[in-house]
């Protein structure tokens, strides 16, 4: 098998787009095979390349590798993205899981129904700025990182998800200075620029051509 | 801080009872504070003990661990559960998160309005019959464990998640073999054994007081 990384998963976020920006600040390069048709979605999964008919789907390291977060924590171990020692990592996971959090919010919303869009971003700005914000911002009170004195998986989380709140609430970070700070530390790494560039291979926030091509090629899931 | 492993959460399942699963598999023993009021929740929010606001919460190690998964991936890595290498550690997280997944469908439907139990018990039934159970089938087909040669969470994880689906199903494994061998032999380790007896800690199915408890603790949310 070759040593080339392969994403395969549709052309948007999704729960692919935190496991392409631990690659990019990783460092790895990696290709994308967009799926858009059920017809290729059900080929990967006869193949056998989708243990529980699921995508993101990752070929890396002659592995097929399946389920989002199994495949984070791998990127996060072998790139040095998860701190030192077990009581540095259960602090990363701590931290990770609660951008996750904010982000799996945010990633369903493009198919939450347009009657209930309103009050579930009111719902998630409410949750962020009560509870998550407030707990990011008391970490990074007297620290560069979340955890220890090193880049973690759990920043690039924090990051990517700071990103996306902003994108839905342009001043949410207003009352929260660390996290700004935070956020201008991060923006100043250089892989981390160059995904931010144009042309990187960052995606853009979901819109309808997005969502009716995840509705297409899962169709089987949305009879 | 004191030595002891304390967990705070409901007298029932819900999401610690993975974390009771792991901890009684690594021969811990630990100490459980029931939530059973709106004060006590909000009690611990105030202490700053729910970084998230939300339970579980695990005491262990001079630590205040919260995020189910971090707290199962901290015993996991401290009681040599974990596998050995990257390698084996993605093979365990993907298996385990598939078994999750599993969990998580189940852990929900007591919570469901009556009038859609049935649908959603007749769609974890399909999807588990169909694509979960196939993989751990197949996955145990020339192996005593999921993944290598000792012991792991995944191997705790898909054994909660089958008991928990005989439950629900009594004949779902009836053509899956290496499943029900497999159940044989975990059921015959002796940590396990003993969690099985009456009397354990394991705690039994929800029931209508586990339901109204939980709302009741977490009022603030279901207003």
């Amino acid at each position: 098998m070759s040593d080339k990384v392969v994403l395969y998963y549709f052309n948007g976020r999704g729960k692919m787009e935190s496991i392409r920006w631990l690659l990019a600040v990783a460092g790895v390069q990696f290709e994308e095979v967009y799926l858009t048709t059920n017809e290729q979605f059900q080929k990967l999964v006869n193949d056998g390349a989708l243990m529980f008919h699921q995508v993101p789907l990752v070929e890396m390291d002659g592995m097929k590798l399946v389920q989002t977060k199994a495949i984070l924590n791998y990127i996060a171990g072998k790139y040095n993205l998860y701190g030192n020692g077990l009581k540095e990592r259960v602090m990363i996971d701590i931290y990770a899981e609660g951008a996750r959090d904010i982000m799996e919010m945010i990633m369903v919303l493009p198919f939450t129904p347009p009657e209930k869009k309103q009050s579930q971003l009111d719902k998630i700005q409410l949750k962020v700025k009560d509870r998550s914000l407030p707990t990011y911002e008391k970490a990074l009170s007297n620290s560069q990182f979340l955890v220890g004195n090193q880049l973690s998986c759990a920043d690039v989380h924090l990051f990517e998800a700071t990103l996306m709140l902003e994108e839905l609430f342009p001043a949410i970070l207003s009352t929260f200075p660390k996290i700004q700070a935070f956020q201008n530390r991060m923006k100043a790494i250089p892989a981390i620029n160059k995904f931010l560039q144009p042309g990187s291979q960052r995606k853009p926030p979901p819109d309808e051509v997005y969502v009716k091509t995840v509705m297409d090629v899962l169709s089987h899931l949305f009879k």
